[in-house]
Formats: C-alpha cells, structure tokens, sequence
C-alpha cells in the first residue's frame, strides 16, 4: 500500500504508522482532521511529501466534519482547519504549499457544500496521486546521475515512506537500481529518530539494494576514503536561491562531501521550492522535544544521565553552493541556482 | 577516585567500569595482565591517556604472573605481553608510548628478578601519576583560550575518565571553570557508544558544569548560528604534522567550526604525537564490531531492522589545517604545526 490512502468505502485516511517500523507494521484509521494534526506532530506521518499530501486529505476530513450549511461557512470551516494543520511543523513547505492549493481550490469552487466536501477530497487525490507522478519524473531525471557500481551516502529517509509512494532521493536510488546499476548504500542512520536506520534500511531491504548503516558522524571518514561516488538527499524547503532546509545533518554531511569533491545532490519537487524565501537563513527550524534525544536504551537501560537536558534541532541548512545540483521533476537544475530555479518554477 | 589506580595492599588494579556509567558505578578488579587487555578491548577502560595508563599496569602484572627465574626470561615474558597488549587497539599511540616506555625502562634495569617486577609497577605508577600533572599542566595552558561566557562544543569523553585523572579536553573546560569563568557545554553525544552522553554529560554534573546534550549531526547547525565560541575535543594519535585521529565525527565538527570561523583546539599531551608518522593519513584506523552501532533501543525495542548490516569506524583523521592550536602540557602550539610540534616534542 501506499505511506497514505483515502479508504472510499469506508471515508477515511488510512497511513502507516512510522514510528513503529521496522519492528511493526500497523495501519492507522483516521477519521477526524485533528487526528491527522497528531500524526503529523507524534510523527506517525513524517517526509515533506507525504506531509503534504496528509495535510490535503485532512482538509477533505475537516470538510467532511463541518456542518457548514452554506458554501461561505463551509469554506470558513477548512480555512480554521488549515490553520491548525499548517502549525504542526513550520520548516517544511509542501504542506503549506498542499493546504494552500486546497483552499485556492475552494475559493474558486462554484456549487454547494456537498459538492465541495466531495471536490476537496478529490482534490487531495490529485496531489497524492501527482506526487507518486513527480517522484517517478524526478527519479528518471536523477537515475542519469548515478553510474554503475556507485557508492552513495543517503541521509535520513527520502523512500516511499517519506512521500505518497516511491520517494524523492531513495526513488532515484530504486530507479537506478532497476535500471541494472550496481550500487551500495552507505545509509546516514539520521539521529535522534534514526529514520536512516529505522525507514531507509527497511525499505532498501525491500527493494534488495545493498546497503550497510553507518553512524552520521562517521560520513566524513568515509567521504574522506575516496570511495564514496555520490552524496544524496532530500529538501524540507528550498529557498529562492537554492539554499534547502533538510533533516539535522545534512549541512555536515554536504560540507564532508563537498571539501572531499564528492558530488552532492538534492532530489526536491519544485512544491518544495519556496521563492518567497530568498536565502536559507530565513527558514524556520523546527526545534521538537528533548526526549527524542535521551529515550535511548541499550540493554533496556537508558544511557543517557538522569536529569540531563538536550537540545533537538529538527533541521539545518545547507548552503546551495555546497550543492553539486538540484533534482526536480522538471529537471535537473545545476548552478547559478537562482537563476535556473526561477525558469522551473515559474 | 581515578580512573584506574593500583591497590598497594592487595596488590592488583581497580579500575571504574565505564560501561555501565552513568547507570552503575562499579569497580573492577584486575589481578591478570589478560584481564587487562580484555578490558582496553571492551572499553571497560577508554580515552588514549587511560589507556596508555592501564597497559603500563598491564606490564607489571604481567611480570608478577612471571614465573622467571632469570631477569632475561622475565624481559621475555613482559616483551610477549606487550605485543598481546598492543594489539588490543590499533589507533592511540599513548598504548604504544606506555608499552615503550616500560619496555625500554626494563632493559635498563640492572638487578634481580623480584627488582624488576617491583621496579615495573613503580615506572607503571609513575606514569600514572605523571599524567595527572600533565593533564594540570594542559589545562592551564588551554583555559588561557577560554572566555567567561564561552559557549564550547565538546566532542566525545576527554575527561578525568579518560585519563587517570582531571582531563585533557575536559580538563581545560574544568579549569576555566574553577577560575570562575562562566560556561555552557554543547555535548556531542557521540556515537556509537555515547561516551559524550554517558561519561562527559556525568562528569559536567558532577562539576556543576552547565550543558546540554546534542545529537553529533546537530553541531553544525549551532556552529552556523554564531552562538558557538570554541570547539573542544582531545586526540588519540597525532601525526608530526599535526593532523590528529581523534574519536569518529571529530573531522565533521572540525569541518563545520572552521567553516563558520570557530576556533578548534585539540588538547593532547605531547605522548599522543607521533612524530613517525608523517600525516594522518598514515595512521590505522581501528574499525569495531557492528553490533556497537545496532544494538540500540527505545522503549525496550531495537530500532534496527532484522539482519541490518553497519559499519563501524571508531576514529576518523582531521587534517591539522582544520586545528586553531594544539594543547599541549609544555605550551600552545599554534601553525606552522609541523615545525613547532617538533619543537615541543624535542
């Protein structure tokens, strides 16, 4: 199945619950558009894409709650809705990108409250199917930058479970794979939630690709060793000229392979390039709580001293000039990145 | 009491077992230089200093077990336990420094067998003991570098358990901090055995030292927000240039300070340089078992999926480019490093 999916016989979200894999796979059934909000938050959903597309579909369940009984109140009853889906993370953009597209959606629907309730739903289809789309362009685009028998750095997961379906970065890793090219994934295990060691190596064990995971700080040993060919990633948003917002360590990750001349690419949907936005600086970063960082236990112990505080940055930036080039559905879009962005966004 | 210390009265090592810190404080007793080398592999015992430390023990164990007759026999029987102590781990030079020095001590020797097994123990001591005084001396030296307000990065455990007593790295932040300087430690949490989590964010507790742990992979986004005054971290073998092989991730902590002008110190007693070595890149890199990176939990579940394969670099290489200054107990050693560590090496 795929990470999300309306269940239309029964009217409702069905998704994976993330937080349980690779040990459990269970499907939760989410019925009211504040259920959503929580998954989003606890991070039962998590990958901008897939924020997205489960930001759209909450819209259709928060249309489906209302007891609107005129077009305007309906309206009135998402715009409240997307307000609080919007604030549930503020770095990554699709989702203020899916919520906007659904209202700009209803403020130009032309019918009556049943009709729009239906619409809206249809509509968050759209971007869900539209996504596993783009993913499949991007992965063709970005499956021409990976040579046979590469060795590639991955950081956090960027697969199917970060989007609807087939991912962004782990997309172009599984076309190229099927495409016949021999590759070995170093995969970035992505503290605190470890989605590298968690989602990533879960999912490459699916698709069969080689793979063996490493502990973030140890990419640069690797970077340094000259056997790395390609370093590869995601974007939670990207600002106008190319700086991109991703998972905590990617700046490190992309300053290793970039002193080490290892090509550095970001595989994003133009949704998540935001041109208001005009350098990464200006990009809100997400700080979550501290207990992420100090639930380890090894031996069913916690190793981490009782009473000691953490900080938990969910992201970083990246400067765009440590990027080698950036992948979209559009294209493959190589420097000046301000002035090649602008032409696919447009 | 110190990280390791011989029991005169009963006539054996004890030393703090590291591994169950912060849970547990438990002492282990050692009364076979084998014990030894099992515990250096183990990392019951851990950090260069403590390190070197053990194994000079190790030796005079080792030559109390001797059944030698003849003062010969007995510099035989110590000469093979070297080399099984030796082998134990590949990278810190301080194991080899030790080892040499007991070795070269005991060719001197002139005198009986029971003389030299006495004699053994007391250079043993005597190293221990020196290591103290240096790591006093370094952080004199280092707290010159530190401000009263300082925010400081600090990298894996460099403190009094990491040496027989007060520090290296660690003991230039508890210096400073007695002088009445006021700090906050970012501890890198360090993984894959979380020797900042555990040992250092223990012992900043312990000092009444201010921090907060971080995840490695999160340095770079604080040394990006201005907010980060120093990088700290010590060594386990440095090169004639300068060049340092430190604890994996110390490369990508150097790389992102120095890219965000930062000032990085190693601080490291002039036993960890190893003017035989040319440049880092000479130096072994040990490479540990896979099960140290996987063997994490949260909520009493691995997080691992079945099967997962890692890799396990326990040290990486930081180019002395990277480096401000280098610590030392005879002074500051500032570029050009190559020309000046030989100088203070003398």
């Amino acid at each position: 199945m795929r990470t999300l999916e309306w269940d239309y016989e029964k009217n409702h979200l069905n998704m994976i619950d993330q937080r349980r894999l690779p040990g459990e796979f269970r499907i939760v059934t989410l019925t009211d558009y504040r259920q959503v909000i929580a998954a989003i938050k606890d991070m039962v959903v998590r990958g901008a894409p897939a924020i997205g597309a489960s930001a759209a579909f909450g819209l259709a369940l928060a249309a489906q709650q209302s007891s609107a009984k005129t077009i305007d109140h309906l309206r009135k009853d998402i715009n409240l809705a997307a307000k609080e889906l919007q604030a549930t993370r503020p770095t990554a953009v699709n989702l203020t990108w899916a919520l906007g597209r659904i209202l700009a959606f209803a403020d130009r629907y032309e019918g009556d409250v049943q009709g729009l309730q239906q619409a809206i739903l249809l509509e968050a289809q759209k971007i869900a199917d539209e996504d596993v789309i783009i993913n499949k362009r991007m992965a063709e685009h970005g499956a021409t930058l990976i040579n046979d028998g590469d060795t590639i750095i991955h950081h956090c997961n960027t697969g199917a479970l970060a989007t609807v379906d087939w991912g962004t970065a782990l997309g172009v890793i599984r076309t190229a794979f099927e495409q016949g090219k021999r590759l070995h994934v170093l995969v970035d295990e992505t503290r605190p939630r470890l989605q590298g060691a968690r989602l990533t190596a879960w999912e490459l064990s699916q698709y069969g690709i080689p793979y063996e995971i490493i502990c973030d700080n140890a990419a640069g040993y690797f970077l340094s060793t000259g056997k790395v060919n390609k370093v590869l990633f995601g974007g939670d948003r990207m600002a106008a000229n190319g700086d991109v917002a991703n998972k905590i360590g990617t700046y490190m990750l992309a300053l290793a392979a970039h002193e080490n001349d290892v090509p550095v690419y970001t595989v994003v949907p133009t949704s998540t390039v935001d041109l208001s936005i005009a350098h990464g600086g200006l990009i809100p970063i997400e700080e979550r709580p501290e207990e992420e960082v100090l639930n380890l236990q090894v031996e069913g112990k916690l190793v981490f001293p009782k009473g000691a505080k953490a900080r938990n940055p969910a992201f970083d930036v990246t400067p765009s000039r440590l990027l080698t080039a950036i992948v979209t559905e559009k294209g493959i879009v190589y420097p000046p990145f301000d002035k090649n962005l602008a032409q696919v966004c447009k």
